[in-house]
């Protein structure tokens, strides 16, 4: 007997091919935890109607709602409609308002309709039928218990449908409970040590399995996400709150922000909170630190702007480095770093100067590793701390970006200690 | 029995909370298709030994190669090993070449190995290790006529293991037939106007069915892919060479560049052809237009460096705009954008001076809507072209990123025209 949860099928041999990446499956199941439906799996199928049979059986026989996307085209490789028809053993009803419904459609456009189109009026016998959003109509079936929903696999029609049709209909199902999820996002520490952190509370929470916590690592961040699943939203959020709080104790100034807020909007937090400016200067970043800035909503209040000093000339040229420094140390080392943060904060006028220099690769620079990142501050009283890794040297864009994340997460902790 | 083609198990319940798009399943998928093994089925399940143990078993069950992605990191919801020794009713094993390993991995980044980290040296007994890219080794085991392949979920290691130990060794297995994709870029122009411009194509493909064509539209870009399969790479790659020649063909001045070139790519062709340098000037972007040309190797052959002038002062402070001419004409102006393009190729000493302004959001700026963006180019001739676009106005990331784009792809265009 099928349980309460739910699948998703998607179907459609691109996704197989690695042509396209299935985004539906995420979409749908962000939607349906909302509402407190479980899923438990996410299969993908080809456009083979046997091969679709069988993940929808299996599918059905573990789940109590199916919900398939894609495969409701006009076209012979759209099969959803004659797979479902198979597995529940009935014929197909061309529905003759969804042909006047197709033939309005396209007059409208000023087209004549393919006569292929007349394939999407096909509908398994029994099956209730979802009102089309562009020309592919929906439909669920009942089976043996579950309930099989068919939507396209267009994202704006999908959405459509699941919002109007299937998620109202779980809601009056009498879907459990809302899960909710919170996150606590931490940088320039290792995920192992994240996880150590938190020990006793994974402990506690192995115990009682509601709310759980995973975490997450990825971009030089690692993220601690609680879920709680309770009557509705706000008892979900009544659970995760204390926790949320004790995370942040036990974390301390390893966290960067929560839920949306990366580094960025810690960054941003701080100079707001000290009512200072900031300026940057960049090398091997070539403007990303200051990109990933401008993302937060009102930047223009603390950020100044910056220096993007790529070329080594380019570093005395704009901002008055001393070739004689960058000859002595090379342009990747502590004391160009610092040198530019100076310079940023002063040519700018800025409060604080944060800068950057490193070692994109493919070539080692100088006899420097591929890797080899400095940052420096250059803070109003006059103090010019500077940090090095040696980042995982993986692709040029990889050393990029992390660099960025970790110029970032090395201001937000020199900020944190200014009052 | 299974037969000779392959699935992938992507693990993790983040996947199916909706909280992360599986794009490894695809490029898995994608890479598989061009050694010609087929994949006629991805599952994803959570992070639960019990679901896990049954969808490997499953999936065995079907394919002679399975393919796991995810669940072998350090943490206690990392359960692919665990899930898999169950499936293979066998131990872990601790290797101790793992844990030296690990121990100089962290030793190199100057930290201590968290304990937690020492399960990462578990691996199912009678398995075959990978070896690690980051802390998280893979492994191979053989089951019942099926090899199961385990990798990390991390795109940038699963990526190196994937090509490095399981291509190579499907590939001596014998794969049939190979699949191959080539991608046309195009920028700054419609969808529909790319596939008009192919009509002829795509018709005369739809007869033969092999190669195939798809238009994909993304972030200001469309592609055309052409696919092609053959007994082997080779063999599929003359199939395409024609095609992509005659893509180019029609689409002219469009195109930004082939598979993995951007419009980036684009530029530094353009700038290596005509042995000029660039120095950018970026309000909107925040440095993003340089970011985004640092990720060309060898960019400091011809990127010197830039200015970003966020907050409106910074205009005059660092790139000399008269204020006058920002009080009369305001900073999101083809005025601004034509004096900071030419201030940028002055100060850095440049052939050419690129600059873009804009309204982010999300409120607009002294009157001008969101979206609204000019960018202007300051030519070794003295002119100073301009462009104006009102960019779709979804979150402020996305319209930065589209600015982007925009201003890279206005460059090419008018670089192209210079000799």
């Amino acid at each position: 007997m099928p349980d309460t949860s739910a699948e998703i099928v998607a179907v459609g041999s691109e996704l197989l091919l690695g042509e396209h990446v299935d985004t539906n499956s995420a979409w749908i199941s962000s939607r349906l935890a909302e509402v407190g439906v479980d899923v438990y799996r996410h299969t993908t199928v080809g456009d083979n109607v046997g091969r679709m049979v069988d993940a929808l059986r299996q599918a059905c026989g573990r789940a109590r709602t199916v919900i398939v996307t894609g495969g409701l085209g006009p076209t012979a490789d759209d099969l959803t409609r004659v797979a479902v028809a198979r597995l529940a053993n009935v014929e197909l009803q061309r529905h003759a308002e969804i042909v006047a419904y197709l033939q309005e459609h396209f007059h409208r456009g000023g087209r004549q309709m393919p006569d292929s189109n007349l394939l999407q009026a096909d509908i398994p016998a029994g099956a209730r039928v979802l009102e089309p959003v562009g020309t592919a109509p929906g439909f669920a079936i009942d089976l043996d218990g579950s309930t099989v929903w068919c939507v396209p696999g267009v994202p704006r029609e999908m959405t459509v449908m699941v919002a109007r049709d299937i998620i109202p209909a779980l809601q009056r199902l009498g879907a459990a409970a809302a899960t909710v999820s919170r996150v606590v996002r931490t940088s320039g520490t290792a995920e192992s040590a994240v996880d150590e952190a938190c020990a006793a509370v994974t402990r506690r929470l192995e115990a009682t399995g509601n709310p759980t916590l995973a975490f997450l690592a990825s971009r030089g961040e690692t993220r601690v996400r609680v879920t709680a699943k309770a009557a509705d939203r706000d008892a979900a959020l009544a659970l995760l709150d204390p926790l949320v709080d004790e995370l942040l104790e036990l974390l301390g100034a390893n966290v960067v922000g929560i839920d949306d807020e990366g580094v960025e909007s810690a960054v941003a937090r701080q100079l707001r909170r000290l009512a200072m400016t900031l300026a940057v200067a960049e090398s091997i970043t070539g403007g990303g630190v200051g990109a990933r800035l401008v993302t937060v909503p009102g930047a223009s209040d603390w950020f100044a702007g910056g220096l993007v000093t790529y070329a080594t000339e380019t570093k005395s040229r704009l901002a008055d480095v001393d070739p004689s420094l960058l000859e002595a140390f090379g342009p990747v080392s502590q004391e160009t770093a610092v040198a530019l943060a100076t310079s940023a904060r002063a040519r700018l006028e800025a409060d604080v100067g944060l800068a950057v220099v490193g070692v994109a690769g493919p070539t080692t620079q100088g006899g420097q590793p591929v890797g080899l990142t400095w940052a420096a501050a250059a803070l109003p009283d006059g103090s010019t701390p500077a940090t090095s890794r040696r980042l995982p040297a993986r692709s040029r864009s990889d050393v990029q970006e992390f660099a960025v994340s970790m110029a970032l997460d090395f201001l937000r902790r020199q900020l944190a200690e200014l009052s």
